[in-house]
């Protein structure tokens, strides 16, 4: 079976890191007889909006939505394009229009990365946050009254329905079954986000019921962020909302080292669309040009790229794409323990360096 | 002057800590001549629940609205009492109101606490989380919509007005702006948020040109969590809202060791109604009884009420209330770094170990 992928490198270093995801993907496709072919985009980005005034193009629909997978670098450029333009321009609406409504981030600590926790080895952080990705806190639902006057206020809507809060939860719950520990952590603030925290509490708990063999943890977030510095050991899959997943994957990565090496899914389980592969980390403006970004995010997401693709029920060779997967995995472990490393990791090494590192690895595991 | 404190000892631990709290405020009363009447309220609790049926009693306004302080312990025991019948009959209750539109939060590490973060030591973690404490997200508006249904929605508000959003961001720049380091850093989540945050970055945008003098930083929550644990020495003041302060300052007194320490003062600084003042720790059910709870952010908070009421302007003794806070304050550095310890901090001592030490040495100091 043959993929499509649209390649989307968008803004700052998600253009340099790109090549080093498609360098290695392409070193695993060879090695594994993967059969995929790239559409090139260059539009999602602050480049096409200054050319064109828009985030896309009109057809923009068309021209990805056919596509089985998005491997996309990173957007948004906020001195040039307000985020609220770029980002509900392109990525933000891809989830939603998409409906990629999982948005799988894995935590984990990984020998040669420094860690900000004392004491912690690798093997200790090793989570995966199971965040929702349509709906919840991120919405443009609301207003202002009295605009202008003393008495100015604004109104901001959350909407969690059923459906996205079941299929989030059911998402983790089978996650969380397919591992050793069978641990859960449900993200929570029902003690003080009165309507909709409760909704979601009531929901898990009525699917928890479904999975006896598991374990339950409901954390309300505040201690649950306390939690993630003080007992990272304690986690396995961590199931939250839309705001509270974005928290929780980026102070999970911190807490792991750096959220330079943090890959993500977003992912359309039922395969109506095109699920998205990112690095968490963003376009870093401050770094680029320079050569010296870090690809291993951009190049993990490719290996849950893969994965995915691989996972496709009609999809007879899943097995190679799960090798894949593994195969770009032990690289990045490799290159990590010994190098060569960029800077932001203590080395003097280019993006390139780990790139060509990381694809010559893929070859020989 | 003399002031009257209500004491609100409330739930499980909370019982236990009080008794030491008032302890050194006593002993601080008598070295620099205080003059402090209390007022003992056994109300507000889940005992007083199980009693009655209600979290206080029809006449609770009169009982302590004229009161300058609340000093109060912890409040909720979920196992009893529905946190949001626990919660929002009391506490939350009491913040709204009495209008305590500021949640003081200080972090800070001390010698002889371990700290979950490599190679940090006492100054590294030295700042104020400043929370707005009576709208945002914090709201029970909003509802459910084809209940019961595969179509159930629930939509949940969030509330920021003007008087709300400036006045906390106004408490903010003036604690930076009396701070050496004059340094501000504003919580954010403008680009997923959008209609809230953005008005949030908007008022923030326009007080700091009122405070040229002041270094402002706006960090997106996701980001700025990790940076907690990556970079806590950049911090020194640190405001957001409701929400985003509930979990900032969690997780930076994690940061710095534990939550069992961290104090907080919930401020009317207009003095129209009373303040409160409590541990950012909770009941703690599972470890009340054993007389083991770690008082210190009891005591804390009895000398953040201190110094509170001592800048009250019409009190001619101001400075001898700022003397009691700083001997507290000394007496706290001293027993955590030489003990007795209480055994979250690896220690045999019990609470009225603790309490005990530090009455004693703010005598001397
Ligand atoms: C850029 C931003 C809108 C985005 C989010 O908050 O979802 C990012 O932080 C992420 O986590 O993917
Ligand atoms: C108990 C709870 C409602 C409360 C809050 O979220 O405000 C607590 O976490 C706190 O921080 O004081």
């Amino acid at each position: 079976k043959s993929f499509d992928i649209a390649v989307i490198p968008g803004d700052g270093i998600g253009k340099e890191v790109m090549p080093e995801g498609l360098r290695v993907i392409d070193a695993v496709a060879e090695r594994f007889s993967l059969d995929l072919a790239y559409r090139h985009i260059d539009w999602a980005s602050c480049d096409y909006y200054d050319e064109t005034g828009s985030m896309m193009p009109p057809d923009w629909r068309p021209q990805i939505g056919e596509c089985d997978a998005l491997y996309f670098g990173a957007v948004g450029w906020p001195a040039r394009v307000p985020d609220h333009v770029s980002l509900w321009g392109s990525l933000l609406k891809f989830r939603r229009d998409f409906d990629q409504y999982i948005n799988l981030r894995p935590v984990r600590l990984f020998e040669g990365v420094p860690c900000p926790l004392a004491n912690r080895k690798p093997g200790d952080i090793d989570f995966f946050v199971v965040r929702e990705n349509t709906e919840g806190e991120y919405t443009a639902l609301g207003g202002r009254m009295f605009e202008g006057t003393e008495r100015e206020l604004v109104i901001q809507e959350s909407v969690f329905t059923r459906t996205g809060t079941d299929r989030v939860l059911r998402y983790a719950f089978e996650l969380a079954q397919s591992r050793p520990r069978k641990h859960l952590t449900v993200a929570t603030k029902s003690n003080g986000i009165a309507v909709s925290m409760p909704y979601w509490d009531e929901r898990a708990d009525l699917m928890a019921q479904q999975y006896p063999g598991i374990t339950v943890d409901r954390q309300h977030i505040d201690i649950l962020t306390a939690r993630f510095v003080l007992q990272p050991t304690r986690f396995d899959v961590v199931v939250a909302s839309n705001l509270f997943g974005d928290i929780l994957s980026d102070l999970g990565p911190a807490c792991a080292g750096t959220i330079g090496l943090a890959p993500s899914a977003n992912l359309n389980p039922d395969r109506l669309f095109p699920s998205l592969f990112e690095p968490v980390h963003g376009s870093a403006p401050d770094i680029y040009g320079k050569g010296i970004a870090n690809p291993v995010a951009m190049i993990w997401s490719g290996a849950l790229m893969l994965d995915f693709l691989g996972r496709d029920p009609t999809c007879p060779d899943g097995e190679r794409y799960r090798r894949a997967h593994d195969a770009i995995l032990s690289a990045i472990e490799t290159v990590l323990a010994k190098g060569p490393r960029t800077p932001d990791l203590g080395g003097a090494a280019r993006t390139e360096d780990l790139g060509k590192a990381i694809a010559e690895l893929v070859k020989t595991i």
